[in-house]
This record gives C-alpha cells, sequence and structure tokens, in this order.
C-alpha cells in the first residue's frame, strides 16, 4: 500500500521561496505569473500487512509529528491503492 | 486560474532525502514504513485574462525549462479551476 502526504505552508505564512521562483520566472519572461507557493510531499510506501485502517491512522500521525510542522504548515494524507 | 507543478526524482534516481526520513521513521519506532521518497510542487497563480490553452502551455514550458531538471526529474501538470 502507498500513501502520500502534501506539506504546504498555511496560507498566512509568508513564502519567499515561493516568491523568489515567481520573480525569476517573471523576469525569464513568464508575465503571465502571478504568484508561486511551492510545497513539498511524502511518497510512503508501507510494509507488506499493514491494513488500510492502520495505515490511515499511523500516516495521519506520522504527518502532524514529523512531516509537518503544524504551527507553520498544513498538510494533507492520500492513501493510495 | 491556477496550476499545480509536481516534480519529483526519476524512480531509477537514488533519493537519499527520503531514505533519511524513511530510516528517522523507522529510528522513531514507525515500523510499518518501507520506503520515502520526496517531491515538491509549485502552487501558481495565473494573471487574469490567461486562457486555459495558455496557461497549459506556459506551464508545460516552465515546468520543463525551469521548475524541474528532466535530466533527473520528472514533473507532472495539473490546471485547476
Amino acid at each position: 500500500m502507498k500513501a502520500r502526504v502534501f506539506v504546504s505552508l498555511k496560507s498566512t505564512v509568508l513564502d519567499p521561496q515561493g516568491q523568489t521562483v515567481r520573480s525569476a520566472l517573471n523576469g525569464l519572461g513568464y508575465h503571465g505569473i502571478a504568484g508561486v507557493r511551492q510545497g513539498k510531499f511524502f511518497d510512503i510506501a508501507l510494509a507488506e500487512g499493514v491494513t488500510r485502517e492502520q495505515a490511515q491512522k499511523e500516516i495521519e500521525t506520522i504527518a502532524h509529528e514529523v512531516l509537518a510542522n503544524p504551527v507553520i504548515e498544513e498538510y494533507r494524507v492520500e492513501i493510495l491503492d
């Protein structure tokens, strides 16, 4: 079974990395770009024999405790196949 | 209009960052995790008046030329609303 966790800065938090990408793109002539925010994702492979319920619970815990900083980041968990 | 570009290492390319996350998770007691690969995504806001076709074309170009390194990375483009 596989899972994917998306982590991004909360929309109220400034994203200087995204701003830099946006200004670089505008500088390269891509004037249709009004804003960029960057995030990261984790493709997670689960061990054999883990049930969907266990996976959901474990991945939620991992996302909250390890992968994201809930003070400034939000996350979303997807369980695949 | 918004677009999202997902960038990840090709599956044939080693991902030491993901391996480090996996071994950290295993060390913290999450033994159900068999593998982790990390990627990044860009949430892109497009300027007013850009059509869907223009957006698709511009974002594909940007993804290929700027956001991803096609030698070692693959990317996927989603146009939203």
